[in-house]
Protein backbone atom coordinates (compact mmCIF):
# COMPACT_ATOMS: atom_id res chain seq x y z
CA UNK A 1 0.00 0.00 0.00
CA UNK A 2 0.75 3.44 -0.82
CA UNK A 3 1.08 6.07 1.86
CA UNK A 4 2.52 9.14 2.76
CA UNK A 5 3.27 10.47 6.15
CA UNK A 6 3.00 14.17 6.85
CA UNK A 7 2.36 17.21 9.40
CA UNK A 8 -1.17 17.60 9.70
CA UNK A 9 -2.94 21.13 8.85
CA UNK A 10 -6.24 23.18 9.75
CA UNK A 11 -7.81 21.23 6.47
CA UNK A 12 -7.26 17.75 8.39
CA UNK A 13 -9.37 19.05 11.75
CA UNK A 14 -12.64 16.67 10.44
CA UNK A 15 -10.74 13.99 9.94
CA UNK A 16 -8.82 14.05 12.92
CA UNK A 17 -11.98 14.64 15.12
CA UNK A 18 -13.62 11.60 13.65
CA UNK A 19 -10.91 9.39 13.99
CA UNK A 20 -10.27 10.55 17.48
CA UNK A 21 -13.76 8.91 18.21
CA UNK A 22 -13.60 5.75 16.52
CA UNK A 23 -10.17 5.33 18.48
CA UNK A 24 -12.17 6.04 21.66
CA UNK A 25 -14.85 3.51 20.37
CA UNK A 26 -11.90 0.90 20.04
CA UNK A 27 -10.51 1.79 23.45
CA UNK A 28 -14.19 1.15 24.68
CA UNK A 29 -14.08 4.62 26.67
CA UNK A 30 -16.48 6.30 23.49
CA UNK A 31 -18.40 8.56 25.96
CA UNK A 32 -15.19 9.49 27.48
CA UNK A 33 -14.78 11.93 24.51
CA UNK A 34 -15.67 15.72 24.92
CA UNK A 35 -14.35 17.35 22.63
CA UNK A 36 -16.89 17.85 20.17
CA UNK A 37 -16.64 17.86 16.48
CA UNK A 38 -17.91 21.34 15.96
CA UNK A 39 -15.17 22.72 18.31
CA UNK A 40 -12.26 20.93 16.01
CA UNK A 41 -13.74 21.09 12.89
CA UNK A 42 -14.32 25.01 12.20
CA UNK A 43 -11.47 25.22 9.51
CA UNK A 44 -12.56 22.35 7.75
CA UNK A 45 -12.98 22.19 4.00
CA UNK A 46 -14.54 19.35 2.72
CA UNK A 47 -12.61 16.69 0.07
CA UNK A 48 -13.54 13.57 -1.69
CA UNK A 49 -13.88 10.66 -0.05
CA UNK A 50 -11.27 9.31 2.93
CA UNK A 51 -8.10 10.44 2.14
CA UNK A 52 -6.33 10.56 6.05
CA UNK A 53 -6.21 7.12 7.34
CA UNK A 54 -4.54 7.83 10.51
CA UNK A 55 -3.19 9.96 12.61
CA UNK A 56 -0.22 10.72 15.59
CA UNK A 57 -0.62 13.44 18.53
CA UNK A 58 2.37 14.16 20.54
CA UNK A 59 4.00 16.79 22.95
CA UNK A 60 6.66 17.57 24.77
CA UNK A 61 7.41 16.53 28.40
CA UNK A 62 10.21 16.94 30.89
CA UNK A 63 12.17 14.45 32.52
CA UNK A 64 14.07 15.52 35.49
CA UNK A 65 16.62 12.62 35.60
CA UNK A 66 16.77 12.80 31.61
CA UNK A 67 15.77 15.65 30.08
CA UNK A 68 13.53 16.69 27.42
CA UNK A 69 10.97 13.67 25.80
CA UNK A 70 8.40 13.53 23.61
CA UNK A 71 4.52 12.16 24.61
CA UNK A 72 2.52 9.88 21.81
CA UNK A 73 -0.89 10.86 23.52
CA UNK A 74 -3.04 9.37 20.31
CA UNK A 75 -1.58 6.83 17.31
CA UNK A 76 -4.35 5.62 15.19
CA UNK A 77 -4.58 4.14 11.81
CA UNK A 78 -8.85 3.17 10.50
CA UNK A 79 -9.15 -0.59 10.50
CA UNK A 80 -9.35 -0.95 7.06
CA UNK A 81 -6.12 0.44 7.12
CA UNK A 82 -4.06 -1.84 9.21
CA UNK A 83 -1.66 -4.35 8.61
CA UNK A 84 0.50 -1.93 5.81
CA UNK A 85 3.05 -0.27 8.12
CA UNK A 86 1.02 2.68 8.54
CA UNK A 87 0.65 2.65 12.51
CA UNK A 88 4.80 2.16 12.06
CA UNK A 89 5.52 4.79 9.91
CA UNK A 90 3.38 7.38 12.16
CA UNK A 91 5.00 6.05 15.26
CA UNK A 92 8.97 6.16 13.30
CA UNK A 93 7.86 9.54 11.77
CA UNK A 94 7.62 11.05 15.85
CA UNK A 95 10.59 9.00 17.22
CA UNK A 96 12.50 10.98 13.93
CA UNK A 97 10.60 14.37 14.77
CA UNK A 98 11.98 13.87 18.35
CA UNK A 99 15.44 13.04 17.35
CA UNK A 100 15.63 16.51 15.58
CA UNK A 101 14.46 18.07 19.01
CA UNK A 102 17.12 15.73 20.61
CA UNK A 103 14.41 14.29 22.72
CA UNK A 104 16.26 11.08 24.88
CA UNK A 105 12.53 9.22 25.14
CA UNK A 106 9.34 8.32 23.53
CA UNK A 107 6.40 7.52 25.86
CA UNK A 108 2.79 6.65 25.59
CA UNK A 109 -0.02 4.55 27.59
CA UNK A 110 -1.49 1.05 26.33
CA UNK A 111 -4.31 -0.71 27.33
CA UNK A 112 -3.58 -4.53 29.17
CA UNK A 113 -5.87 -5.62 26.76
CA UNK A 114 -4.65 -4.36 23.78
CA UNK A 115 -2.38 -6.84 22.70
CA UNK A 116 -1.72 -5.96 19.18
CA UNK A 117 -0.73 -2.68 19.97
CA UNK A 118 1.45 -4.00 23.26
CA UNK A 119 3.22 -6.43 20.93
CA UNK A 120 3.72 -4.14 17.87
CA UNK A 121 6.10 -1.94 21.12
CA UNK A 122 7.43 -5.18 22.61
CA UNK A 123 8.71 -6.02 19.19
CA UNK A 124 10.45 -2.57 18.71
CA UNK A 125 12.15 -2.71 21.67
CA UNK A 126 10.05 -0.85 24.15
CA UNK A 127 9.91 -1.29 27.61
CA UNK A 128 6.52 -1.66 30.07
CA UNK A 129 7.66 0.28 32.57
CA UNK A 130 3.78 -0.97 34.42
CA UNK A 131 5.23 -4.52 34.24
CA UNK A 132 9.60 -3.67 35.02
CA UNK A 133 9.22 -0.98 37.86
CA UNK A 134 5.73 -0.82 38.53
CA UNK A 135 4.44 2.51 37.37
CA UNK A 136 0.79 3.32 38.05
CA UNK A 137 -1.01 6.17 35.87
CA UNK A 138 -3.10 8.37 38.33
CA UNK A 139 -5.96 11.27 37.67
CA UNK A 140 -7.58 13.81 39.54
CA UNK A 141 -10.69 15.43 37.45
CA UNK A 142 -14.00 16.93 38.32
CA UNK A 143 -14.97 17.58 41.51
CA UNK A 144 -11.54 16.01 43.06
CA UNK A 145 -9.08 18.33 41.20
CA UNK A 146 -11.66 20.90 42.04
CA UNK A 147 -11.53 20.36 45.68
CA UNK A 148 -7.44 20.19 45.70
CA UNK A 149 -7.39 23.60 43.85
CA UNK A 150 -9.57 24.90 46.89
CA UNK A 151 -7.36 23.60 49.22
CA UNK A 152 -4.33 25.32 48.04
CA UNK A 153 -2.16 27.60 50.63
CA UNK A 154 -2.43 31.10 50.21
CA UNK A 155 0.52 33.27 48.81
CA UNK B 1 5.30 23.66 61.02
CA UNK B 2 5.20 26.97 58.93
CA UNK B 3 5.50 26.65 55.79
CA UNK B 4 5.54 28.69 51.99
CA UNK B 5 4.45 27.50 48.44
CA UNK B 6 6.25 29.41 46.11
CA UNK B 7 7.21 29.21 42.27
CA UNK B 8 10.87 28.38 42.24
CA UNK B 9 13.48 30.71 40.98
CA UNK B 10 16.76 30.31 39.44
CA UNK B 11 18.27 30.66 42.86
CA UNK B 12 16.64 27.44 43.74
CA UNK B 13 18.30 24.95 41.20
CA UNK B 14 20.80 23.63 43.51
CA UNK B 15 18.37 22.94 46.08
CA UNK B 16 16.24 21.33 43.33
CA UNK B 17 19.12 19.50 41.43
CA UNK B 18 19.73 17.85 45.55
CA UNK B 19 16.20 16.32 45.83
CA UNK B 20 15.99 15.14 42.30
CA UNK B 21 18.41 12.70 43.07
CA UNK B 22 17.23 12.45 46.59
CA UNK B 23 13.57 11.37 44.98
CA UNK B 24 15.57 9.01 42.69
CA UNK B 25 17.10 7.06 45.59
CA UNK B 26 13.97 7.57 47.34
CA UNK B 27 12.00 5.66 44.25
CA UNK B 28 15.23 2.78 44.08
CA UNK B 29 16.42 4.07 41.19
CA UNK B 30 19.11 6.91 41.33
CA UNK B 31 21.84 5.57 38.68
CA UNK B 32 18.68 6.88 36.01
CA UNK B 33 19.72 10.37 36.67
CA UNK B 34 21.63 11.53 34.09
CA UNK B 35 21.17 15.71 34.43
CA UNK B 36 24.14 16.59 36.44
CA UNK B 37 23.90 18.83 39.13
CA UNK B 38 26.70 20.94 37.08
CA UNK B 39 23.69 21.41 34.23
CA UNK B 40 21.13 22.92 36.26
CA UNK B 41 22.88 25.24 39.07
CA UNK B 42 24.67 27.56 37.29
CA UNK B 43 23.34 30.32 38.44
CA UNK B 44 22.91 29.61 41.86
CA UNK B 45 24.34 32.07 44.64
CA UNK B 46 25.04 30.10 48.06
CA UNK B 47 22.53 30.44 50.79
CA UNK B 48 22.45 29.89 54.14
CA UNK B 49 21.20 26.15 55.07
CA UNK B 50 18.21 24.57 53.90
CA UNK B 51 15.07 26.85 53.04
CA UNK B 52 13.56 24.70 50.20
CA UNK B 53 12.55 21.33 51.47
CA UNK B 54 9.98 20.21 48.81
CA UNK B 55 9.51 20.42 45.13
CA UNK B 56 7.05 20.15 42.54
CA UNK B 57 7.78 20.18 38.97
CA UNK B 58 5.34 20.21 36.22
CA UNK B 59 3.90 20.85 32.63
CA UNK B 60 1.13 21.24 30.38
CA UNK B 61 -0.38 18.29 28.40
CA UNK B 62 -2.91 17.84 25.76
CA UNK B 63 -5.59 14.93 25.77
CA UNK B 64 -7.84 14.49 22.69
CA UNK B 65 -10.76 13.66 24.37
CA UNK B 66 -11.16 16.36 27.35
CA UNK B 67 -8.66 19.05 26.03
CA UNK B 68 -5.91 21.18 28.17
CA UNK B 69 -4.36 18.84 30.74
CA UNK B 70 -1.36 18.46 33.81
CA UNK B 71 0.82 16.07 34.90
CA UNK B 72 2.69 16.65 37.62
CA UNK B 73 6.41 14.87 37.26
CA UNK B 74 8.01 15.16 40.21
CA UNK B 75 6.16 15.55 44.37
CA UNK B 76 9.33 15.74 46.64
CA UNK B 77 9.36 16.18 50.32
CA UNK B 78 12.20 15.79 52.56
CA UNK B 79 12.37 13.21 54.73
CA UNK B 80 12.32 15.10 57.89
CA UNK B 81 9.77 17.84 56.71
CA UNK B 82 7.23 14.78 55.78
CA UNK B 83 4.00 14.72 58.10
CA UNK B 84 3.40 18.10 57.90
CA UNK B 85 1.33 18.93 54.88
CA UNK B 86 4.35 20.12 52.90
CA UNK B 87 3.23 17.56 49.81
CA UNK B 88 -0.24 18.14 49.79
CA UNK B 89 0.50 22.13 49.76
CA UNK B 90 2.42 21.36 47.05
CA UNK B 91 -0.47 19.62 44.88
CA UNK B 92 -2.85 21.32 45.94
CA UNK B 93 -0.74 24.50 44.91
CA UNK B 94 -0.62 22.61 41.30
CA UNK B 95 -4.20 21.96 40.84
CA UNK B 96 -5.00 25.77 41.89
CA UNK B 97 -2.15 26.62 39.10
CA UNK B 98 -4.06 23.94 36.74
CA UNK B 99 -7.31 25.21 37.38
CA UNK B 100 -6.06 28.80 36.61
CA UNK B 101 -4.98 27.56 32.91
CA UNK B 102 -8.27 25.97 32.48
CA UNK B 103 -6.77 22.62 33.00
CA UNK B 104 -9.05 19.63 33.15
CA UNK B 105 -6.97 16.82 34.42
CA UNK B 106 -4.13 16.38 36.18
CA UNK B 107 -2.28 13.57 36.32
CA UNK B 108 0.87 11.82 37.55
CA UNK B 109 2.72 8.09 38.08
CA UNK B 110 3.37 6.25 41.11
CA UNK B 111 5.46 3.30 42.06
CA UNK B 112 3.29 0.29 42.87
CA UNK B 113 5.17 -0.42 46.37
CA UNK B 114 4.94 3.11 47.10
CA UNK B 115 1.86 2.85 49.32
CA UNK B 116 2.33 6.51 50.94
CA UNK B 117 1.61 8.11 48.03
CA UNK B 118 -0.78 5.73 46.67
CA UNK B 119 -2.87 6.00 49.73
CA UNK B 120 -2.78 10.27 49.44
CA UNK B 121 -3.87 10.19 46.47
CA UNK B 122 -6.49 7.93 46.70
CA UNK B 123 -7.96 9.74 50.10
CA UNK B 124 -8.28 12.74 47.71
CA UNK B 125 -10.19 11.17 45.44
CA UNK B 126 -7.61 10.47 42.38
CA UNK B 127 -8.41 7.27 40.06
CA UNK B 128 -5.38 5.02 39.53
CA UNK B 129 -6.23 4.03 36.29
CA UNK B 130 -3.89 0.82 36.39
CA UNK B 131 -6.21 -0.96 38.32
CA UNK B 132 -9.03 0.68 37.13
CA UNK B 133 -8.97 0.70 33.33
CA UNK B 134 -6.02 -1.34 32.82
CA UNK B 135 -3.53 1.26 31.55
CA UNK B 136 0.62 0.40 31.32
CA UNK B 137 3.23 3.29 30.60
CA UNK B 138 5.58 2.07 27.52
CA UNK B 139 8.81 3.71 26.62
CA UNK B 140 11.25 4.06 24.46
CA UNK B 141 14.60 5.46 24.81
CA UNK B 142 18.01 4.86 23.28
CA UNK B 143 19.20 2.20 20.72
CA UNK B 144 15.64 1.40 20.54
CA UNK B 145 14.26 4.65 19.53
CA UNK B 146 17.35 5.66 17.23
CA UNK B 147 16.09 2.57 15.55
CA UNK B 148 12.65 3.79 15.46
CA UNK B 149 13.78 7.73 13.88
CA UNK B 150 15.72 5.50 11.33
CA UNK B 151 12.63 3.74 9.80
CA UNK B 152 10.70 6.84 9.84
CA UNK B 153 9.05 7.25 6.05
CA UNK B 154 10.68 9.57 3.80
CA UNK B 155 8.99 12.73 3.18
Amino acid sequence: MNFRVRPSTKEDCKDISRMIMELAVYEKMPDQVEISHKEVAEEHKSKEGFTVVGYALYFYTYSTWRGRSLYLEDLYVMPEFRGNGIGKGLLCKVAEVGRKKECVRLQLSVLDWNTPSRDFYAAKGAQDLTVSEGWHFIRFDGQNLDNLANEAPKD
